[in-house]
């Protein structure tokens, strides 16, 4: 059955290895920060809302945004904490709280976490702290949602993609190429499971 | 050795029972949301910076203060749910934060999570997010902190004393009276390890 499946963060490397992987099967609904027929900024709850007026009930609300804040700790203050708070975080929460609302019966939502939930990197702190949230928020709601509404996670490894800028923060981590990553979206958007974090490494 | 210990949280059922427990080998701090010689709003850096000033250095920070949001997934907000982000989340990660630059050589810090970071229960996603991040928080700092300072969390079962009115949300678990929790907290303050998540449970 072909879906209608939302896209948030259309452009960035996993976004687009998503779509060159699925795109054929389902109809896809790339939204994007700016530019583009779909924007959205997952900071604000309304800017959420007009985003599914827009694109009315979808069957799959995939999330491959968000900001996170890395600096050392002995540096770090509540303010640069609260960039991964509430960007990653509670803008991928916020999407999936209002999006249930929005979906389908039987929909599922993919949210993305990463390896450092796990895997703390120097200067991490807050990458670790918001990535380990999302993979519980997935946990807790996956019990919770109704209407056959599936919830679940991607915690990608570093991307190879992204190996130029990154590769001083993850020494001996095995990077994983997007096209791999992208086959766990479609675990979780074609596939029966909910709570599950799919971890790409 | 006796260390000075700042106890955020005194006059909660935990900290209690940790006071009941240490305060006859160290010398505490009792600090509270209101009231008393000492008060911090842990959703204020300001006024945690103003509570460090006072008190001077110390050995050891327990914390075991923050509110979290319970409700239904299906009316949850982003507003409901930054409840627990600013207060338990952030308030502790920032009394961690600010707190290194505060304590002695070797000293500790010990933040407070909870069961339903693995186990969620009803209305309870806010509450498995936010203790999830407390966990994984206390992980990456653990790597990064210097001077000898570790960092652990306590994750305690639903309190005996907190059946009256909690007992309904935690269906089969096996409640732990606060004498028992008290412990972890001394693990953690008069013990060697770091990064550790003690699980009273």
């Amino acid at each position: 059955m072909k879906k209608k499946i939302l896209i948030v963060g259309a452009t960035g490397t996993i976004g687009k290895a998503v779509i060159h992987a699925i795109g054929d099967q389902h109809q896809i609904i790339p939204v994007r920060h700016q530019g583009g027929e779909y924007q959205v900024d997952i900071k604000d709850s309304n800017s959420i809302h007009a985003l599914f007026q827009k694109t009315g009930k979808v069957d799959a609300i995939v999330s491959v945004t968000g900001q996170l804040h890395f600096g050392p700790l002995d540096k770090m203050t509540a303010e640069k904490f609260s960039i991964g708070l509430h960007d990653k975080l509670l803008g991928q929460v916020d999407l999936a709280l209002i999006g249930q609302h929005f979906l389908n019966q039987g929909g599922s939502i993919t949210l993305t976490s990463g390896i450092i939930a796990e895997e703390p990197i120097r200067y991490g702190a807050n990458g670790t702290t918001v990535n380990a949230a999302i993979d519980a928020f997935v946990r807790a709601a996956a019990a919770e949602l109704g209407n056959g509404i599936r919830i679940n996670a991607v915690s990608p490894s570093v991307l190879q993609e992204s190996l130029p800028n990154y590769a001083p923060y993850f020494p001996g981590f095995e990077a994983v190429p997007g096209s791999r990553v992208a086959q766990a979206y479609i675990r979780s958007i074609d596939g029966i499971q909910t709570g599950r974090i799919y971890k790409v490494w």
